[in-house]
C-alpha cells in the first residue's frame, strides 16, 4: 500500500487537522469534533445556508467546497462512509441563519438515511430544512429512474451555483429551486483505470489488469458497464459523450460547462487530451461550451480515471456560475 | 500503462490542443507551433516580461503560470525533454515589450544549453534577456554547491513573486534580483512512492516494490537517497523537514511560505496528513507559516509521492507573494 499516511485508524482526523490549521480563515471545526466543519467567517445574518457531508476521501469533495459564494458547513466522515445524523445537526445548528437550511449532499443510502434524520431533529428545533440530493452518475441508473443515481462530480455545479445565489440573500425555496434546476440539466460519466485503497482496508476495493478499464465507474469503485479493453483517450471520451447527450437529452444550439474531472491519480495532461475530444464533439453537435472545468473536483483517493460532467446552462444558471467564490480549494475571481 | 491517451507521439501536442481550446481568452499558440505559448491578454507597454520553459509532464509547470500576475511565455518540450532554442526565441520576440524580458527555468543542462543559445540569439535581435535558474532541490547538490541542484517545485515561488513586481512595472534588474532573492531563499525536497511511464517509452521510468520509497527523488525519477522502506507520513516529513532547515537555515523567529505539493498520483488528504507535521514541526522551531501552499503545483505526471518546499519570507517577498493573480492553473485573489 503505497500511501503516506500513519495509523490508517487517524487518517481522517489526521488530515481534518492538517486542512483546519492550513486554513484557519477559511475553515473552523465546531461541537469540539473535527468532523463538523463550518465557515470560519462570519455568515450574513438572513442567508440561508447550505449543508454539506459525506465519506472521506473524495477530496475537494465535500468539505473543500465550504467556503464564500459557496456552502457554510460539512458533516466529514470516515474514508467512504457517511458521516452521523448528530455531526449533521450540529452543522446544521451552527450555521442556522434563522432563514432555513438546504441540505445538498449525493445519492448514497447511509448519507440519505442519517440527513433525513439530521433534518427530523432539525425541525424539532425549529430550524426549517429542505434537502436536495445530487445524482448525475447516468451509468448507474436508467434514463426514468433518475432518482436512483449516484451523486458524482456534478455535486460541484450544484454547491457553485446555489451557494452563489445564497450568498445573495435569496430565500430558501429559490436556493432549492436553484440547486434542483442544477441536479436537473447535469448529467456525469467516469472511467476508472485503477483501483483505490481504503487505508483501514489496506488493499485495492476491486482488482484491474493493466489494459483493462471500466466505463460507467462509481467514485467509491462501483461497477460500471463491466470491464473492458482500455481504449484511446478519444474512443473512452467518444463513448462518455454519446452516453451523457443522448441521456438529457444536450441538443444542437444548447449551451453547456463542462468538467472533466481527473479520480486521482490521472495526470492534468491526460485531462487536456480528454478535454480536445470532448470540444471536438461538442463542437461537431453544434453545442457550445461556456465555461470549462478541468482539474481535480470529486476524487476517489489514488483511482486512476476520470468523469466528464455536462451542466446545461440557460442565463440565470451562467449568472451564478459566474459568480466569485473563495474556498481552500476552489477559487474563482 | 495505465493510460488515458491515444497515439504516444501525439500526446503532447494533444495535451496542447486541449488546453489552448479550453483557455483561449488566457493562453494562445504563436508562431504557428503548438508548443510556444504566450498570453493572450495584452501585455501592457513598458513591462519586463517573463519567459519559461521545459519538458511537458510536470503540469501546472511549466505553461500553467502562464497569465496574469505571473508570466508571460513558454516554450514547451515533450515529455521530460527540453523544446528547442527556435522555439524560446519565438516566444521571446512575442512578448518582448522593448525593456527586456527574464528567463526562468530549472536547472537541467539540455534546458540550460537551449536558453543560452536563445538568448544569444535574441541579444543579437537587440533584446536585452537576463536569466536566473530554479535550483531549490536540496537532495540533488550538498550545501555548497547549490548551483548544482535541480530545480523542482519551487520554481512557483520564483514565477509567483517575479511576476508581480513585473506586473507593477519594475525594471529588469529589479525584476531580476527579486527572483533571484526568492531562489536563494526557496528549498525543496521530495519523496517518491511510484515511477511514472514516459508515452513513448511505455515503461517504468525505474521500478519500485510496494513497501519502498525513495527521499530525494527528483521530478523526472532521478535519484534520491537510494530506495528505503516506506515510513509513515510523519518520518517522511520529519526526515525532509530536517534536511530542509538546517540548508538554508531557517531559524526560530522565521516566517515561511510552505508548498506541500503531489507529485501526481498522490491524493490531497496525504498531503494534508504531511502539512499536519510540516506545521506542527515548524512551530516546534518557532518558525511561523504565512501562506500555505498544498496541492499540485509541480507533478511527475502520475508518480505517487509529494514534496515540500519552504521560503524564507520578508515584508517584500511577502507583499508580492499575496499580489493576485490568474493563470489557467493558478488563480489568487
Amino acid at each position: 500500500m503505497q500511501k503516506i499516511m500513519n495509523d490508517p485508524k487517524n487518517f481522517v482526523d489526521e488530515m481534518l487537522e492538517g486542512i483546519l490549521s492550513a486554513h484557519p480563515k477559511q475553515l473552523k471545526s465546531i461541537a469540539g469534533d473535527l468532523r463538523c466543519i463550518v465557515r470560519s467567517d462570519k455568515i450574513k445574518e438572513g442567508k440561508v445556508t447550505i449543508s454539506t457531508g459525506g465519506g472521506s476521501g473524495h477530496l475537494p469533495v465535500f468539505l473543500g467546497y465550504v467556503g464564500i459564494g459557496m456552502i457554510d458547513g460539512c458533516a466529514v466522515g470516515g474514508v467512504f462512509a457517511s458521516p452521523s445524523a448528530e455531526q449533521m445537526l450540529n452543522v446544521t445548528k451552527t450555521i442556522d441563519r434563522r432563514v432555513g437550511v438546504l441540505y445538498i449532499y449525493g445519492n448514497y443510502s447511509g448519507d440519505k438515511i442519517n440527513f433525513d434524520m439530521a433534518s427530523e431533529m432539525a425541525e424539532m428545533e425549529d430550524i426549517k430544512v429542505e434537502t436536495v440530493i445530487a445524482a448525475d452518475d447516468v451509468a448507474s441508473s436508467p434514463k426514468g429512474k433518475e432518482d436512483k443515481r449516484r451523486g458524482v462530480a456534478g455535486i460541484f455545479y450544484m454547491y457553485k451555483i446555489a451557494g452563489a445565489l445564497a450568498e445573495e440573500l435569496a430565500g430558501l425555496s429559490e436556493v432549492k429551486r436553484i440547486a434542483e434546476k442544477v441536479r436537473d440539466n447535469t448529467r456525469t460519466m467516469g472511467v476508472g483505470l485503477s483501483p483505490c485503497i481504503i487505508p483501514e482496508v489496506g488493499k485495492p476495493t476491486f482488482e484491474m489488469e493493466d489494459g483493462e478499464m471500466e466505463i460507467g465507474i462509481g467514485i467509491h469503485g462501483e461497477v460500471g458497464t463491466g470491464k473492458s479493453k482500455l481504449e484511446s483517450a478519444d474512443k473512452i471520451t467518444q463513448s462518455i459523450l454519446d452516453k451523457l447527450l443522448i441521456d438529457l437529452p444536450f441538443q444542437s444550439g444548447d449551451e453547456v460547462s463542462i468538467l472533466v474531472n481527473g479520480l486521482g491519480a490521472t495526470p492534468k495532461e491526460e485531462l487536456y487530451v480528454v478535454f480536445r475530444k470532448a470540444h471536438q464533439i461538442l463542437k461537431d453537435n453544434s453545442i457550445s461550451i461556456y465555461r470549462p472545468y478541468i482539474g481535480e473536483f470529486a476524487t476517489s483517493l489514488e483511482m486512476a480515471g476520470m468523469s466528464i460532467t455536462l451542466l446545461k446552462l440557460d442565463e440565470e444558471l451562467k449568472m451564478y456560475l459566474d459568480m466569485p467564490a473563495k474556498t481552500p480549494f476552489f477559487e474563482q475571481k
